[in-house]
């Protein structure tokens, strides 16, 4: 956002009307060089800009291009720490831009990011960013026609929209080649809802990781969470019912991972002495988990910073650039060399 | 939110106009009742509505009611796990009410919570929720002239506005007695940033739990930090640093005890059996750190209901329960009798 630069988004426009007591055309006139007011309506305006320290050049450029100088963005879950680096990420890409956020929630549910991203489109965003989510390309599509929309998540391509993919297979498929290096070979999966893309393209990473090192995929060691730390948690004694052998665990996400870890602990079995762990995502608190967690990094930040930046060459009309950083694999102290 | 009765913000009377084919107007004229158009206009605002799933009933009472219903909602950092909780409650707050949220960043900046408030009026909000800031009082009260407002961590009373705010002073005590009662004695501190409201009033429950012990301050036992895992685990460092001998440590907050616990395990130091740790907050994640965190639980969620059935009450010139549940210990398993 504009801190440092005191950029303020033209809705105060309204308030340096109601400062100066006269009505919000009046303002607009005068910031545009177009009015025939008194001089005493001038001053006014120009002292109530000044007393609330707006930027009235960016607020006459922006009013000119019809802009509101404020963006959309729709989130799933307002509490997850997935979500919130990628918040920080718009946040940092948006900072002397001028331009100012708003934050939605879709809940997961197609339905009601439909209808928030009405709101946001009725509130005069100029352009939506769209983190996740369930509703579909051609919903998207059409709101597109109205505001600029980029969405994470989905490889969305039209006219005003644009859209981000990581590879998440290619990310599963580095985390248990890692633990096949270190030796390990019966390898356990947390894995999460069945109706979860980004999941299911880690189990395929999981499996050719495998089969390429000749090892078969033993379902009694896939087990599924919610990937929350307790069905992480519960995952690691579902396994351990199962009654399969196994020396490492990766875990589909680092949540999970952390809800595993505890439940070793819990039975007294040592990370990495006596199990290997991994995660995905490597969140900001996975580095000062104990141990530190060995984990696949999604460049949630970046791509913040990317998916703003593209909203705003699309919003700019300049050319959108779509490279996104590869998830990599950041090796900590949760896995260790099998000991034979 | 509102996904469970499809309840629409009337933000969205445009999207039914533009889909209608015909005025804004029209369509709130329908609505209330007063409108003479013709019956083809009629019929395609009445399919407009059905196709769109909204619930015109609703709809209409707002808009006769002439409000946008939607709330606005300032944070300070929208990555922070302690924002998340309270948004959580927040949102269970609306669920059912039809009101939709928007969330915005003040980042910790007076200037910029001023304008995010200032654009959160010109969006028309019919209320606003204020998370901690630093924002003074009376410009509150200036901006709860226009919408009501009701803020955490203030004792914010005036026409329209509510404050809430919790007892860190009792929290930090019930957490240094709590190791007093284990037999320490010698209670490392580790504190945050000087002009931090809150850490302040726990640096007061720290040293009146001490010296109700007969326990001198010893300024060699309390290290800054910044309140996140980095801080924490530098703080452990300039603890060993400055040479004091101590048993347990108080963090201020749970993020600087999860740095404080990788930064014992760096030396060697087993949590609990060699150094008791208490932190402050009860994040989600607290339960699941290795071994889980023994805290004070700052009731973030019910704070975040609490708040908005009042921000609801104000709006709906109905009485303001004002009762938030106590801070309260949890005991957990990083804090143990001391050893003789």
């Amino acid at each position: 956002m504009s801190a440092p630069d005191h950029a303020a988004p033209p809705s105060t426009l309204i308030d340096v009307a109601r400062q100066a007591g006269v009505s919000p055309s009046t303002v607009s006139r005068i910031l545009n060089g177009t009015a025939k007011v008194s001089d005493d309506k001038r001053q006014a305006v120009l002292a109530a800009i000044e007393q609330m320290n707006f930027a009235p050049n960016q607020m006459a450029q922006a009013l000119k291009k019809g802009r509101s100088m404020t963006i959309g963005i729709v989130v799933q879950d307002i509490a997850s720490p997935f979500f919130d680096e990628t918040l920080r990420g718009v946040d940092d890409g948006l900072k002397g831009t001028g331009y100012a956020s708003v934050i939605v929630s879709g809940h997961w549910d197609a339905q009601e990011e439909a209808q928030r991203i009405a709101l946001l489109v009725g509130r005069k965003v100029d352009g939506i960013i769209l983190l996740s989510g369930r509703i579909g390309e051609d919903a998207i599509l059409k709101f597109a026609a109205q505001r600029p929309i980029v969405a994470t998540g989905r490889g969305l391509n039209g006219h005003n929209a644009h859209g981000f993919r990581l590879d998440h297979d290619n990310g599963a498929y580095m985390a248990v080649r890692h633990l096949i290096e270190l030796g390990h070979r019966r390898i356990a999966f947390i894995t999460g809802p069945a109706d979860n893309d980004d999941v299911a393209e880690r189990m395929i990473g999981y499996t050719r990781a495998l089969r390429e090192a000749g090892i078969e995929v033993d379902p009694a060691l896939v087990a599924e969470s919610d990937l929350h730390e307790a069905g992480g948690m519960a995952a690691v004694d579902a396994l351990f019912a199962a009654g399969g052998q196994f020396s490492a665990i990766f875990a589909a996400n680092d949540l999970s991972a952390y809800g595993a870890r505890l439940g070793l602990y819990r039975r007294g079995i040592r990370v990495p002495e006596d199990m290997s762990l991994v995660g995905f995502d490597d969140l900001p608190g996975s580095a000062y988990t104990t141990p530190p967690l060995t984990t696949v990094r999604q460049p949630l930040y970046e791509m913040g910073r990317t998916v703003t930046g593209a909203l705003l060459a699309l919003i700019n009309g300049t050319p959108v650039a779509s490279v996104l950083p590869p998830l990599e694999l950041v090796v900590r102290e949760t896995t260790r060399q099998r000991l034979v």
